[in-house]
């Protein structure tokens, strides 16, 4: 099966490295992932990740994303600033000069000043859910969950603030490195403790203004009281941490409170929801991922896809 | 020159263990410190670190504090609850049968529930503070910065409340194992960088509520964004987690504020002290050491001098 194709995507972040093939209209007809974060990359480097990863694919224009745009990346596009929209960030666009056979674009991430934050491809899952759900465009939280978390605010189609909260990051240095990790199974368990993980949440929750930086310590405390088994202080401390960010999140909410989305993989998702449910927030709603969807987006704001000359490309499995 | 003496003090944390020689009176005739802590013991674990280190004093009685009273420890000695003073805290002390020639006595940690807390060796610190300065016992705020920073309030000459904040457990694992320590000089900064410390502070005053947990990110943005060289971001960081010290102690101020009180090293308590002057506090008092009077006073609460036969050493040097 042929298909006339026009764009290839890269989500390409800290870790992995994802391609979509996209056709005329946008639809991906052909996707790849490899474990090749840019601080993992292969032999050759950035070209021939990109080589390897579009071997056997049309010679379309490449859009990227991510912190292949970062001072460690391929390119350091410099950021752009709030509010932002996929005009402004397609704008914002450098090229990649020495590429191969590809005309290579990367996006930029955005800024937010005083007190300082960035953020590197997060716009670009926005931009692909604001696309995918223009419903969200009018007046929605975004919630981005990972090693660094994300905050967003859409008002009228913009990203007008957002925050970065080290949630993942934290919880991984808390369990192998600190003494809240001591004398834990190392196995970790594959049943997700609810009952810790909520337990967490509410002890955020009711920490009122001190937050949890102060109540760490009590897992430990808990633990040595045998009021914790070693086995459930991994989501009791994953509770506490994802407890904190709503915790920050209610403080800032003022009046109509924005209705929430969540863009993540599902495991996470489903603490997240359990969390937001615990301070009282509607359940939120769910996008698994957004990215080919935003690339996409900025392509056409960037003025990639008029003027982008269509491949056939013939491995479209049906 | 000799003396009479009466007891051996051990305070025997973690990392270290540190031995005192007392005279009849209690003054310290000799001390001694080793590597010896209760995770990284010589070869015959406690007994051969009890003998190495008093070796050649006489076999007075021994008082010991610290985590060498925890599970991990020698012995497990069961935590007292709050209030607590010398006399509550002696009557938990408990006698360890087989030392060889000596008479061991092991003191307890506190305990506070709900939330739950614990430390063990900082009470024996408080106590002796409240010794040498009597002045302290009437409504003093104890403050021993570390590891795991203790803050307890101290009324009518009891323990009356304290909690435990991870701030240099935290700062060592953001600075070692973070993104926050990507790309600094690996050789640290001798110099104290005051300035970024203070900016650190105050970072964490004017989150208000929120506290540190969403401003750690921004010492990455504002490293980004050449508003923080990389080598001020420690001292800012410890600023920043210091100052988090702070920002929730106040929130627990009411009506007239205790003066504060440092136990600690002094490069520590200089931090504090700065700290402490950005959120209006007077100027701490600072006590450099206090575990040598606690253990002695410990020891007295408990009936252990009276009885005590007294040993000639001579090995006091004038």
């Amino acid at each position: 099966m042929t298909a006339d194709v026009r764009l290839i995507g890269l989500d390409w972040g800290t870790s992995s490295l994802r391609a979509y093939l996209y056709d005329a209209d946008g639809t991906v007809v052909a996707s790849r992932r490899q474990a090749w974060g840019i601080r993992q990359l292969p032999e050759g480097g950035f070209t021939a990740a990109l080589q390897a990863i579009t071997s056997e694919w049309p010679a379309c224009r490449v859009v990227a994303a991510g912190m292949v745009g970062s001072r460690q990346g391929w390119l350091e596009v410099p950021y752009v600033d709030l509010p932002a929209d996929a005009t402004s960030i397609a704008h914002g666009m450098s090229r990649v000069d020495a590429c191969g056979s590809h005309e290579l674009w990367i996006a930029p991430g955005l800024r937010r000043n005083a007190p300082a934050d960035v953020m590197r491809g997060e716009e670009t899952q926005i931009i692909g859910a604001l696309a995918l759900q223009p419903l969200y465009q009018a007046n929605t939280r975004f919630v981005l969950p990972g090693t660094h978390s994300k905050w967003a605010t859409v008002v009228d189609g913009r990203i007008i603030a957002f925050d970065t909260v080290m949630t993942g990051e934290m919880y991984a240095l808390l369990i192998k490195h600190s003494i809240l990790g001591a004398g834990l199974p190392t196995e970790p368990a594959h049943v997700f403790d609810e009952k810790a993980f909520v337990r967490g949440v509410h002890t955020a929750k009711d920490s009122g203004g001190e937050g949890v930086f102060s109540r760490l310590f009590s897992t430990r405390a808990l633990m040595l009281a045998g009021e914790l088994t070693a086995v459930a202080v991994p989501d009791f401390l994953s509770g506490l941490l994802i407890g904190e960010e709503f915790r920050i999140a209610r403080l800032r909410d003022d009046g109509a409170i924005a209705p929430l989305c969540l863009i993540g993989e599902p495991s996470l998702c489903r603490r997240y929801t359990l969390a937001a449910q615990q301070f009282g927030y509607a359940t939120p709603a769910i996008i698994d991922d957004a990215s080919a969807q935003g690339l996409w987006q900025l392509a056409s704001a960037a003025g990639l896809l008029t003027e982008a000359k269509l491949h056939t490309y013939s491995g479209v499995t049906p």
